[in-house]
């Protein structure tokens, strides 16, 4: 029985989650399937914003780093983030980049090794965000002590990989392009059996996936707040340490906020308890503060209540595409299993870049990536049944028309 | 012949940078001069983050990476900042915080050194804002191979402090506690006798006082832009390598945003020419858009004019402090040599904690530092000379009535 508008509409009039999209401001006209590369923006940041600038900054000045809680944000926002990703107060900040807190989080699972590191390698695959890989290779040849990192080519190939060399077992937990998900406690196990230490980046799974970091007994994570989580553009990143490795993880990042006095202006660097040495210099106030009224939507429902309804989003895109687009050398990359999909859908097309450019130009806003995918992130939040159904009717319309410009030239690929 | 509020107000008469304090959102019955640990709020910055928060991130989206320019923005608002350092186009970008960046230019000025260092010591002051000496700490001893920090008392000892074992010579231009500022020039050519490279902060130098960092043949350089530069509350900061060292300098947090060919996708890391090699990850886009408001009021005025205006208000805070406050034991911190001072003016007081709340109580925005020292910032963009007789005056009443609770509990310290 093939499925309806009327069916997507009706879908959405029983969705609890219908009622969220209501806190975003998306322009009219345009489906957004990107919200996986920059999280639309919550109609509550306007005026947060404000508040920041002109009462918070205009008016009390210097006196808000205490009264306005600047100083805490990084914490008090961890505390908020952290049951979205399966950790305890006091085990997330917010701040930084996800490459800076991938640094600090790789050197941290390296320095639970002691001083007379054994293990050298740092494993992680290919096919990983390239600055992930970038950022292991930069601190590792750094460092000058033999580290070296390996790539490996597939999922299935992460266990012949581990060894009695391997340190540092460095995954995404969601892959980029083909939203791809890692079984994150069954990989922990394994990286663990080898003596491993497990450093996740949750950028593709914040809000997107159910995140149990302590159930899997994973040992370090960063994130992203600026894709599912609906921080704003760039806003600061999360990272992840947990309890049983705060007395002993280190750092080379040893800022002034990762001091367990920094007002006491003392010479020398001596780490402050707990989560809080992962901290380094002053944080970028205006776009931290914003990270909050993304997390304050998440608070109105579930992690169980998103992945119900973006599994059966991404079910419903895949059926209306392989149903409605049959006659198209379209190819599915995301996996079709629920617990290895993320909450995005990527096919490959011949001529994928200037599809996906025909799909913008009529207010379908996806992504490309190379080579030939274009990826579609769903987030429930504020994607509707309808939305999915009419994304694949513009998709269907451009590729039965050939609407669309093979030989344009490639701009910037955001 | 004593100065009079009258003549501070004649002197405001004929100031040329009055005008610009309309520039700015001052809470009314407040003197500022704390400028040099938060800087006012530009009046534009309101509307800047409406647009971009309102219009490039939720009318536009995703496109705003490229159509708002948000990618470029670490570059453009760093050729924006550059002629007030002496730097060149294409030789700042501003990103990331001082700390961070710090962390790279240290590695960036040991990676001069190649494959095989004999340089080991990186000399600083121990008296330097400690988040530098952490960070310096942070670096060596994660590298591992001998290399350590070696503190100075003294300017008088850095000279005797340099040798062939060292690195580099990592120096605040203007200090933090005392406003006592360096010859840079001077010091530069004496680190480059001994082959020492120079690592410069700038936090308290950037639009505070001139700065001429080709001129003086400065090899690194990091700052801050919410101090004096008004950027807002933990804005990003800025690097500065020259021309001279692109090609040869690398440094270990290499994200993305560093590489030659970002959407490339590529494993393996390959370092973009110029100074976007010193850019790492994501950046805080409203944060860092809202810099350009602060530089937008330097761009219409000269380093020169808000100098002579800086030497004017802190010359007459100094006379009037000690005409006025003759009968009370306060203590002239900071130098009275022009070339030898920065914006700022410190005093000692047995009480100055005490003293420093009582004042904030009136609404003189000062601040503490340990040990017993009272912090004036002066910001020529928006402190007027009626400013100052009128703290000064609220200091003499302060001081003349004991009007200050030495038993008070210290709160945190901002």
């Amino acid at each position: 029985m093939l499925t309806t508008r009327t069916d997507c509409l009706a879908r959405d009039a029983a969705d609890p989650l219908a009622p969220l999209r209501e806190q975003f401001d998306l322009p009219a006209g345009v489906i957004y399937l990107d919200g996986n590369s920059l999280g639309a923006r919550p109609k509550a940041a306007l005026a947060r914003a404000a508040h920041v600038i002109a009462h918070e900054w205009g008016k009390d000045l210097i006196t808000s780093w205490n009264t306005a809680g600047w100083f805490d944000l990084p914490k008090r926002l961890g505390d908020k983030l952290a049951p979205l990703v399966g950790a305890r107060p006091g085990e997330v900040v917010v701040t930084d980049t996800t490459s800076v807190n991938l640094f600090k989080a790789l050197a941290g699972a390296l320095s639970l090794q002691g001083e007379q590191p054994a293990r050298k390698v740092i494993v992680t695959e290919r096919s990983n965000f390239p600055t992930d890989i970038y950022m292991a290779e930069g601190l590792s040849s750094w460092l000058d002590r033999g580290y070296q990192v390996r790539l490996v080519d597939s999922p299935d190939d992460i266990a012949a990989a581990l060894g009695d060399d391997t340190a540092v077992l460095m995954l995404t937990h969601v892959n980029y392009r083909t939203g791809y998900q890692h079984d994150m406690a069954a990989v922990t196990a394994l990286a663990h059996e080898h003596g491993a230490v497990t450093v996740w980046d949750l950028a593709h799974s914040a809000g997107a996936v159910p995140v149990d970091l302590n159930g899997a007994n994973a040992d370090f994570a960063v994130g992203c707040t600026y894709k599912y989580l609906n921080g704003g553009p760039g806003a600061p990143a999360f990272i992840w340490v947990p309890q049983r490795h705060h007395a002993q993880f280190r750092q080379p990042l040893s800022g002034w906020w990762g001091h367990a006095a920094p007002f006491a202006m003392a010479p020398a660097f001596a780490p402050t308890d707990g989560i809080g040495r992962a901290l380094c210099g002053t944080q970028p106030v205006v776009s931290l503060a914003l990270v909050e009224c993304g997390l304050d939507v998440f608070a109105q429902t579930t992690m169980a209540a998103v992945r119900e309804k973006s599994l059966a989003l991404t079910d419903l895109f895949i059926a209306l595409v392989e149903q409605r687009c049959a006659d198209h050398p379209l190819g599915l990359v995301t996996p079709r299993e629920h617990a290895r999909r993320g909450s995005q859908v990527s096919f490959t097309h011949p001529h994928g870049y200037a599809v996906m450019q025909a799909l913008i130009a009529r207010g379908v806003i996806g992504d490309y990536r190379e080579p030939a995918i274009m990826r579609f992130g769903f987030t429930p939040l504020y994607t509707s049944f309808a939305d999915v159904w009419d994304a694949v009717e513009v998709l269907k319309q451009i590729l039965d028309d050939e609407a669309y410009d093979v030989a344009a030239a490639r701009g910037a690929v955001t």
